[in-house]
């Protein structure tokens, strides 16, 4: 069994659970909220919580509601970020604001927030101690004004053509690592491991979602369309600064680097154009770049799990570190 | 002393501490989250929970970011509610997506959310016991989630001409009181009470909650537009399904109730046509019927606070009753 499948058996243990999260009175709402439930993702987060819990010797079947808060959490930044980027399509499917408009997409967002904290405070009905649950749940508020904030970086950093590669780093890690950071360690602290394991672990996650991010930026211009499930080459489009085009910007001169400037955050280019932009990304060795970066954080997050015995576990996240560099999608 | 001038003193004890949540590290960041929250407000909810917690012998000096928590969960709904809404201008300052565009106002919205948790949690270092914290957030996790649900009902009422008195008032009783009922129980749960002091304060807050909400529709329409910060008639150009406008569309016949449907929701008509409109629903006895109901409500949210021990506080939240039937602002 490939590590891939491995977390998909975890993620079932979920799904049924994430559903009922969505179950209010009104069925117009329970549509709306269950639309990006269902909508499918790889329920990286909360295989993430249950593989920590698993790793320090915690029982997952008590922590499942965890797991389910923080992928309803995740799901409520896509859900936003999907209005504020003008994307209409996700995994290949309309997202709720191309369906319902901007204005209910919003409320939806801030439906699966609420939901999101309510999935961590059920946790209350397993007998875990309500210290250790309190703990956890401030890893969750810190987590979720983190990604704001990297949100609002990721925003501003559109506007400009200066962007260093460290203020992208610190972005990432705000935007996509701490969640996965935050995902280990509530399945840490609920697992109750010790101090070393929940630092541990949660570095490891944080190298693994930056990783992931950046291999997402990849995929979003070199990558299969249908495997990744939206139009490469938006980030172009959009003006987005990933690693690549800041690498471009910080490394190409004169003539070449006007015309980068060009193509980037304009909605109007064609297919021919998108082409010239790309072409002119992968020559200037920014893609190499950035495939180096994803290498090289994976190593750093596989050496964090030295503090953790060895279990089924930990080698399923030795596994998923060396996946990362190769994932497709 | 009268009872604005009360809750006025009382909101003041938070005012300093409110800033700090705005506090991140990013100046651009800090602006955009700052001035949502010193844009001023009557900081009611606030006063609230510390009310409530004087109501039944507790100790406000230790729950003060509980305090802080509800307004800034009242101030994210408000973020997110003029981006739907589409209102340039709360109280009488511009909003925050008018200043800086929808785009970040979602996400100022959002990390104001994660700001009120954040305050919630910061309890723990007051040395109440977790399990209290506990009971506590999740009580302002339930109130999150049903403010979004009466928003949703709000937004699809809107597109709705047969909307009933009783889903109205359902509809506010989640959008409106259920903030208002939060705050006095997380008061009230906070200062120890009994649990029938936090139900009889809990449903006072939901009444008085109601009453405001429908006199705030009241306002809006027949009120000072100086005194209430925002344009008056904005509902009727909105369609906002208000109480009152809801009792003239089920009262008015044939013809009349034809002209009053032509000019709800129409964005283009002049201050002529408003005039009419606002006659339309004066005539139709449909400002009354409002008045009464604000008055029954706050008759019994009064009735509610049989089972608290008199008190100042006590005092203070049945003057207030009182007071939410003759406010002008």
């Amino acid at each position: 069994m490939d590590v891939w499948e491995k977390l998909k058996e975890k993620a079932a243990m979920i799904e049924p659970l994430m559903r009922n999260y969505a179950d209010f009175g009104n069925d117009s709402i329970k549509q709306m909220v269950l639309h990006p439930i269902v909508a499918g993702g790889k329920r990286v987060r909360p295989c993430m919580v249950l593989l920590a819990c698993e790793a320090v010797g915690g029982n997952i079947e008590k922590i499942l509601p965890a797991a389910v808060s923080v992928e309803l959490l995740h799901t409520f930044t896509l859900v936003h970020d999907d209005i504020m980027d003008h994307d209409l399509k996700r995994r290949g499917k309309p997202t709720v604001h191309a369906i319902w408009g901007e204005e209910l997409g919003i409320v939806v967002g801030d439906t699966l927030y609420s939901s999101a904290f309510k999935a961590l405070t059920d946790i209350r009905k397993s007998g875990i101690d309500s210290d250790t649950i309190l703990d956890a749940l401030e890893v969750l508020v810190w987590a979720n004004s983190k990604i704001q904030e990297g949100q609002i970086m990721d925003m501003l950093f559109e506007k400009r053509n200066d962007v260093k590669e460290d203020e992208y780093m610190d972005m990432i890690q705000k935007k996509t690592g701490v969640l996965i950071e935050a995902s280990l360690e509530i399945g840490a602290i609920l697992g109750n491991g010790s101090e070393d394991e929940i630092n541990g672990l949660g570095r490891f996650g944080r190298y693994i979602g930056m990783a992931f991010q950046i291999q997402d930026d990849i995929l979003g211009l070199v990558g299969d369309e249908k495997a990744v499930g939206k139009p490469i080459g938006s980030d172009i489009t959009e003006g987005k600064k990933s690693l690549i085009v800041i690498h471009s910007l910080n490394n190409l001169k004169g003539i070449e680097k006007e015309k980068l400037l060009k193509l980037l955050g304009n909605k109007d280019i064609g297919d021919k154009e998108l082409k010239i932009a790309k072409d002119m990304l992968i020559k200037s060795g920014s893609v190499e770049f950035a495939k180096t970066a994803v290498k090289k954080l994976c190593e750093d997050a596989k050496k964090e799990l030295n503090v953790i015995r060895d279990s089924d576990a930990k080698n399923t996240l030795l596994e998923l570190a060396d996946f990362m560099i190769e994932r497709k999608f």
